[in-house]
């Protein structure tokens, strides 16, 4: 027995290929979507196959924009000497948000994953080592606090060893608000290790 | 500053605008969506159009369909005289994956909810009394056990009363594999009232 037509089976599908959508959710999303007014669904059809066609990738720090060099490396006021690496996007959004860091970044689209295959080359550290021989003074590393993201800032780190340029890492610790009754141990003897001197 | 381009701005805000999605997992899709292959992209985008445009509304019962009757109004093996009223086509799918229900469906696109101000007239009631002009047995009433299914299966309850049909109600209880400890307490309750002699 077919429980749904084959156009929402399809539809249930495909939504449910995309991240963090598990099949409640593409089921509920397929429902709500044919339950919307026409244009609406048109104009959401539009919009998705349209942001794909303008968004490429800077071809500077490689992240995602709609410019050839996006916003951020054009800007005069921001510190081109200083480079956040993070490992995609939605990271650099992330610091921006902050509204703090007035460097620029560079966009490995990935981490070193030896689980998943992905080695050095398939992430942007060539292109990275590129923009090195430029005058940069500081290269900050902010990729996650995961195993993945770990790996490649050893490696990062180890990498750009010879050249002479200043390596940092951004600090792990408890979060701001962070209670310590539930934080992990790793995580509390990484504050403890951390610890700055008032 | 803005933080994404025109594009990607507008992805994210058309997508958090979906059920369940909040600013976070709009923005991850967006990103993950604009750098799928462009193909996929653009089968995600006409698979949405083209479910909007083939699916309809089953003439019976009201469940979402690409047909004019659904595949399960026009089964005759299904018992025509045995109704279930659910809120929605969703709700439906559940019944309809437990393989055991062999009647059929009315669904009636919501519930009465004063505080959205959905009233009687506003969900498919005035179809389902005029289905019950036919020969029919038994409704079973599977609205949601919220504030919103409850009202909608007691006026249902009550509009049905003069015409002498069977008018039930699924069972309220513990879920199969709920730990009492966790259960709140008006489903203790219901539980309790609804006990059977064993």
């Amino acid at each position: 027995m077919k429980y749904y037509s084959s156009h929402i089976s399809r539809l249930i599908e495909v939504l449910g290929k995309l991240p963090g959508i598990g099949p409640k959710s593409a089921q509920r999303l397929a429902f709500y979507i044919v339950n919307m007014p026409e244009d609406q669904v048109e104009y959401l059809s539009g919009v998705i196959r349209e942001a794909k066609a303008t968004v490429c990738h800077c071809k500077i720090c490689y992240s995602t924009t709609d410019q050839e060099v996006c916003q951020i490396c054009d800007n005069p006021f921001r510190n081109q000497k200083q480079i956040m690496v993070v490992e995609n996007s939605r990271d650099l959004v992330a610091y921006e948000k902050t509204e703090k860091y007035d460097g620029v970044y560079h966009v490995l689209h990935g981490a070193i994953s030896p689980m998943l295959a992905i080695g050095p080359d398939d992430i942007k550290l060539r292109e990275l080592m590129q923009r090195l021989q430029g005058e940069v003074e500081e290269v900050i590393i902010a990729t996650n606090s995961s195993l993945e993201g770990e790996t490649t800032a050893m490696y990062i780190s180890k990498l750009l060893k010879p050249t002479g340029i200043k390596v940092s890492r951004i600090a792990s610790g408890i979060p701001v608000g962070g209670d310590l009754e539930y934080i992990d141990e790793i995580t509390l003897l990484r504050a403890l290790e951390g610890r700055v001197t008032l």
